[in-house]
């Protein structure tokens, strides 16, 4: 029973993903979200929205990327997008968390999910771009649905939005739209988020 | 743009899944568990474990119906598993919340994701019968991490536990096996569920 026994061990240990939590509110502002039910959302996201993903994807190994792209966090803590220094070390924590984390799967689930993992950071494939995408508009949505809460507390500016979602396009063309008329622009609008540029 | 903002419509009214909570605590008794954070660990689960399910399951659909067969519960309320009274009337809660609420998205997906949670209610599918065996061993996992608090503050006693468990094996014999042994037995013999029966 040593298989099953690591297995377990690993979601046993993977159940402190609960804990690790985001800079992005739920949609009511009531508290923060953590990279659980992050997760969650991105993988029931994708299942809807797949249709406007750029390219071929395959949705299996797009779900399955998105439940073990934070993972590493539960080592490495959640590093805010707009967090400059946090963002300078973050690589070399998560690598280390990797090595860590996914060594407690059976060799061969260990080796599958660190090369999924991998994929996901090297942003490449079309799985990868538009994991991406979901990951980057989900927030924005929540952002928009809160009242801009989290893009209020830390100041946030359009510069920095837009840079951080410089390659959403790339994982579907018309979320990234989507997302920019409905979630970013009445937001400027209202003063929540600085226009300190041209949307583009 | 009408299907895309009915898409995101539904993906918005989902995020009220993470506050609904249910009577499992996570793994160090810090809090209890939401229903979203719970979906995302099922549906992790069914990656690692899709080994152990009887018959040939695709996992896609397991991992597409452990995401949504808790969607309901927005409107209906988490009903603990040993809440007579709150069973005799789930059905109806249930089935009225999924008419309104899958009903949000664009007509193909709500029918496709009904018949997904219909599937799953019927239990009858070699999917749905592994979905239902992770669905009823992760609180059992977490129950025996937690020290057994949920168990010890509704008393719990191994009748209902193997009441509640009389169809897991039909969706993994060798799950069902791995919890009797390891999450269970130990806390009978420390008394943290009362035998009242024989474990079979």
């Amino acid at each position: 029973m040593g298989r099953l026994e690591d297995q377990f061990e690993f979601i046993r240990i993977t159940d402190s993903l609960k804990q690790i939590f985001r800079q992005t509110y739920l949609h009511d502002g009531s508290r923060k979200e953590n990279d659980a039910e992050h997760s969650w959302h991105l993988a029931l996201m994708a299942v809807i929205l797949k249709e406007y993903a750029s390219g071929d994807v395959d949705l299996l190994h797009v779900i399955i990327m998105v439940l073990i792209h934070d993972i590493v966090e539960i080592d490495a803590g959640d590093t805010y997008a707009y967090d400059d220094k946090g963002n300078a070390t973050k690589r070399e924590r998560e690598l280390a968390a990797a090595d860590r984390i996914f060594n407690i799967l059976p060799e061969d689930q260990a080796k599958y999910f660190r090369s999924i993992w991998d994929e996901f950071e090297e942003g490449i494939t079309s799985e990868a771009r538009f994991a991406h995408a979901l990951d980057n508009i989900q927030p924005v949505m929540l952002n928009d649905a809160s009242g801009a809460k989290a893009w209020k507390e830390h100041d946030v500016k359009l510069s920095q939005i837009l840079n951080r979602n410089k390659r959403t396009a790339d994982g579907s063309a018309q979320l990234w739209q989507y997302a920019k008329e409905n979630f970013i622009e009445p937001n400027l609008q209202k003063g929540s988020v600085k226009e300190d540029c041209n949307m583009e």
